[in-house]
């Protein structure tokens, strides 16, 4: 960083590549509820949505600039706090925060921006799914949405535990994708907004279809100990921020041998691509239910 | 743009640059009152507070990214209203949005950021100003708050409607900071929240002090129509986003005869940077009493 916070515009360096800006709003009563997500953690969040969506196209991230909406009652213990659990998501991820801006608000609203940094021809949109090749994704689904059905009396078990921090404190696949996009994947996205919805829009931005296999979704186990259904929440939950991807069949094998070794992180072919323009699972239209935001 | 809206990220070529990052929001009801701004106008404005804050390091303005949260209620007529004054911001300034975000909320924000581009070596900070040299600032001070100040019966007039497109419609410095950056400015800013705080702010990114002498104020002409006190308008009213700058005497006279000849922009020296630390104004010292965001 060359100019950081203070003067009227940030100032840094970059490489070579191109640069990724990505901007992603937080806002009080409709992405969180202040009595439900501690400052940190929603600090920390805020940082890694935006991390996940530099991962979503192989980038890295590099710099954030933070824009912050606030009642004139907020304790300045509250924006420490907020501000701690952003420089700890930023120092997991290589970033640094380097401006923004702050202002008066009725209800609080976190808008990060962060720049980002991809080798010239390296990146990996969501438009380049073909048909014939695999539905893929990281990780497990449906964790991040079952962290927000935890009660009170199983919030200290181990599996209660492991749902809220899901939801609290996601993770962002930026290695995991850089890996993917070194594999041969030909599009991936973050699933941020759950399966079902995102998956359309893959599919929409690539003119294709797909068909998924409920059975082979790779739900995470702690669901079981809830009394939901573990495929809607894997389906339509949202904030699993694992990645979806699409991948030639004959470069599963490796990815998969590759993601497993440095990050310990799963991946599982969940369906195919097909040709236009059906999103089907179980050979019944696939309906989107996840994150719509002004439904 | 490489990758636009839509993707996860956008994608964007830079040139062999520094990259520069800056943020501003604004909020209903603290920054703006939607019966009392157009949304086209709202747009444009939201586009060039940036602008100029990339204009007051002397770089260049890019790409921009839109993080906006709005009402359900909210009319799409005024989305696209707001968006298309966006666009001409844009337009004017040479930068293209590339990206952003949309969230419900209770009351309107809008958060752009903007990514821009400053030649190596030649980006000109808050904290470059030395004893001696003078203040200077560029185009006249005190209409974009007159603009708040016009009655309905002046609306018509030719200095009413001057003054109210002040404020509704600012002018960023973008050339005009990169001439003065190339005549010898040694430290610059924009004049977001009035002279009397800023200068303040200046002074203390370079650990100078500063006096001004009041008269010499480049007040705009269209305030003596108004009832109110044209120096208390030019020193505290803010939003005119005119530079304010440090430049070496020797360096005016120069700097002056380019903006003119350029722009047919006034260059004004107001006073002079001296020892640490007082900031006066006349002799007396300067009360910052422009914009204080948690006033």
């Amino acid at each position: 960083m060359l100019v950081g916070i203070g003067d009227d515009a940030a100032m840094v360096e970059m490489g070579s590549g191109n640069l990724l800006l990505t901007t992603d709003m937080l806002v009080e009563g409709v992405h969180f509820d202040p009595s439900a997500i501690s400052p940190t953690d929603l600090g920390y969040k805020s940082i890694v949505v935006n991390v996940s969506d530099v991962a979503a196209v192989a980038g890295s991230p590099r710099y954030a600039t933070v824009g912050l909406a606030l009642p004139a009652e907020t304790p300045s213990g509250w924006v420490i706090d907020l501000y701690r659990g952003m420089v700890e998501a930023c120092g997991e991820y290589g970033l640094s925060i380097v401006g923004g801006d702050l202002s008066r608000s009725e209800r609080i609203v976190i808008s990060v921006t962060i720049a980002g940094e991809v080798p010239r021809g390296r990146a990996l949109t969501r438009s380049g799914a073909s048909p014939g090749e695999a539905v893929a994704v990281t990780g497990c689904l449906g964790a991040a949405s079952g962290g927000l059905k935890v009660g009170s009396k199983d919030a200290l078990s181990e599996w209660g535990r492991a749902l809220s921090e899901a939801h609290a404190r996601p993770v962002a696949r930026v290695g995991e994708a850089q890996i993917l996009a070194g594999s041969g994947a030909s599009a991936m996205m973050d699933l941020s907004d759950g399966l079902s919805t995102d998956l359309h829009r893959l599919c929409a931005a690539s003119g294709v279809g797909a068909t998924i296999d409920l059975a082979s979704l790779p739900i995470c186990d702690q669901l079981e100990h809830l009394d939901v259904d573990p495929v809607d929440l894997a389906l339509n939950g949202g904030e699993d921020y694992e990645l979806l991807v699409a991948i030639p069949r004959d470069a599963v094998e490796a990815a998969t041998a590759k993601l497993k070794e440095h990050f310990g992180v799963a991946f599982t072919v969940v369906g195919e691509f097909t040709e236009p323009i059906e999103v089907m699972a179980d050979g019944r239209p696939l309906t989107p239910k996840g994150w719509d935001h002004f439904g």
